[in-house]
This record gives C-alpha cells, structure tokens and sequence, in this order.
C-alpha cells in the first residue's frame, strides 16, 4: 500500500494547489489505492520526515520497498505502472516525462513567481515594479504552451486562478476545464481538501 | 547519431551555464557520441524549431525516431541507456529521477531567481528591496540540500557562481569541485565554451 504525505491545513489560497493533488490525481487515474499522512508546521523540520523529504515539503511516498520525492517524480513513477497514464516503449516514455519536465521547470517557476507576488507580497514597495516582467515572463511561456495545443500541465495551470493569464486564452481554458470534468481529478480534489475542512472545524 | 541543440553564442555571463552543459555532460558519462546543432535568435521562434522544442529554448535532442526537449527529460534518457548514471530496477530510476526533478523543480528556481535579480536586473529600483527575499529563499534550499549530503545537483548549483551561496558551503563546495574535476564535464563544458569563441571570433 502506498502512503502519501500531504499537509493537514494549508490556508486557503493554497488549497487545491498543494502539490500532492497531482499525485493524487494518477493514483485515481491508474486506479491504484493508498492512504494518507497528514502532516502539520512541527513535522516538517523534523530529521525522521526529511528523511522522507529533504525539503520539509509535501508530496512524499512511501512503499514496502520504496521512498520517493518530488511530485513529478512520484507522477512518473506511478505513471509507470499504467498504460492509462504513459506508454511503455522508451520513447513513449520519454516524450511524457518531456512535458512533465516542461511544466516543472519551464512553466510552474514563471507561473509561481507571479502567484508569490500577487499572493504574499502584493503589498510591498517592490511588487508593482517587478510585476510587470514577472507577468511577460508567465505570459510567454503559456503562449508557447498554448501553441503546442497544452495538454499536459494541468495543475501548474491551475496555480494562477487569480489572474486572467490562463482563462483568457481560450486553448487552455478548453483543456484546463476538461482536464477539471475528470472524475479522477474530482476524486483527488476532494480527498486533497478534505483534511483541511476536518481541521478548520 | 544523436543531435544536440546548442546556442552558437551566448552572453559571457550567460556561459558555462546554458542547459545544453546538463547534456553533454551525461552524453560523456555514458561514452555516447553526438553531434551538435548550433542555432542563433533568428531560429528560435521559427516552426520547425519549435516543433522541436516547444520554447525556443536549448537543449533538445533528435535521434532518427525521436525528438525530445528539457534537459531534465534528456538526462534521464540518456540514463536508461547506461549503468553508470543510473540503476535499472525500476525502485533505482525512481530515486535517481526524484534528484533530478528535485533540482530542478526544488533547487533551481530559486537559484535561478537570484541569478537573474542580480544579472539582469541589479540596476532596478526594487531589486535591492526583493534581493533579501529571494537570497532567503535559495539559502534555505541549499542548506537542505547541503544536510542531505548534495550529490546530485551539479549544474544547478553553478549558477550562483557570482555569490558564495554555495562555495560559503564547505559540502557543496567540495561536492561540486569533484563534479567539475570529472573528465567528462571538463570535456561537456569545452564542447559547450568551443562555438561560442568561435563565434566571437
């Protein structure tokens, strides 16, 4: 059985955006079944869970044979296990963890760097000065993402739902709200919010 | 043959660290030759090139039945098809691909954040006032990668070479000087330097 880590709380501008939906969700799409550990602020420094994740952040999982790290990692490696999620000839293989990789390093830092500006530092002298280019930047790489036809970087696109920068293209309006309608990702949403309603009651 | 993308010139401050060193690198680890396809701005928004990699960017790779970009996703291709960059059990790939993404998904975009805040834009107005910010936040990433022990994230770590972020850390420090002794990225690294004297030539 595998167990995933995710955080107990997480305020609510960032729920729904927490890296382990993306894990949840191919687990729901491979049909494969796992259990939770929820974690909280005093866990995440602490030596036994950067054992598990170096970085103190969530997602991690964890098998009888097997501790993994980082969400596109983890994707990959479930991935493997289903023809739903990647085909299993190496360059089938290679051409998913491609676009994986594409939306990991070439799409979410834009992406998160403006979220980061307009989520938790709107309010600083800088912000307004640097927004600009940050904005050009995230704009540029979902325009090359939307030339490609985009579909394969669901949950980074979902990261700037503040703005208007994906909802206003409406190639990866389309695909973000298809990729959305999946009862996979619906199933995964929930159990990933779930935790949070528990514990703000 | 495999063919690598390569930019014929870059900025000086930009040399050494352009993603195509990510591949030379692994293409010598392995002892597989290549061949190189060095392009210039006047290619990189052109149709053929982005078919290739979607981005405009470098590095990308094409083989007579395979196009693949990101340097990440090139790596672990590479990886595949030689034991001495990573394990063939499936467990092995995962753990190798978790370093990989946690280097460039965790480490790299705050790097690379401070880099470009005090490359590209030292001379604006709210560089000084982000600068705390974002030197914070790669501190952070380094110093749990430093009590990781840090052996898989080479290239990453050269990019802040213009601070002592990484070489104030004796681990990492030591760490990538026995990377960068390596015969293999001292002849990625001069394959990588080679067109651009070239082309300032």
């Amino acid at each position: 059985m595998i167990t995933l880590s995710a955080f107990r709380w997480v305020p609510p501008l960032a729920q729904g955006l927490v890296r382990d939906v993306r894990v949840r969700w191919a687990l729901e799409e491979a049909g494969i079944p796992y259990q939770e550990r929820l974690i909280g602020p005093e866990d995440q420094s602490t030596a036994a869970y950067r054992a598990l994740q170096p970085f103190g952040q969530v997602p991690a999982i964890e098998t009888e044979n097997l501790k993994l790290f980082e969400s596109g990692a983890i994707v990959i490696h479930i991935a493997e296990k289903s023809d739903a999620l990647m085909p299993s000839d190496r360059n089938g293989r290679a051409r998913t963890s491609a676009w994986i990789f594409a939306a990991l390093n070439s799409v979410e830092p834009q992406i998160q760097n403006l979220a980061e500006l307009d989520l938790f530092h709107a309010r600083e002298a800088w912000a307004p000065m640097r927004r600009p280019m940050a904005l050009e930047a995230a704009q540029k790489r979902l325009a090359a993402v939307e030339n490609w036809l985009g579909n394969r970087v669901t949950t980074v696109l979902r990261i700037p739902r503040h703005t208007d920068i994906v909802s206003g293209r409406p190639v990866l309006k389309a695909y973000l709200e298809r990729c959305e309608s999946r009862p996979a990702f619906q199933k995964a949403m929930a159990d990933h919010l779930r935790p949070f309603e528990a514990t703000a009651a």
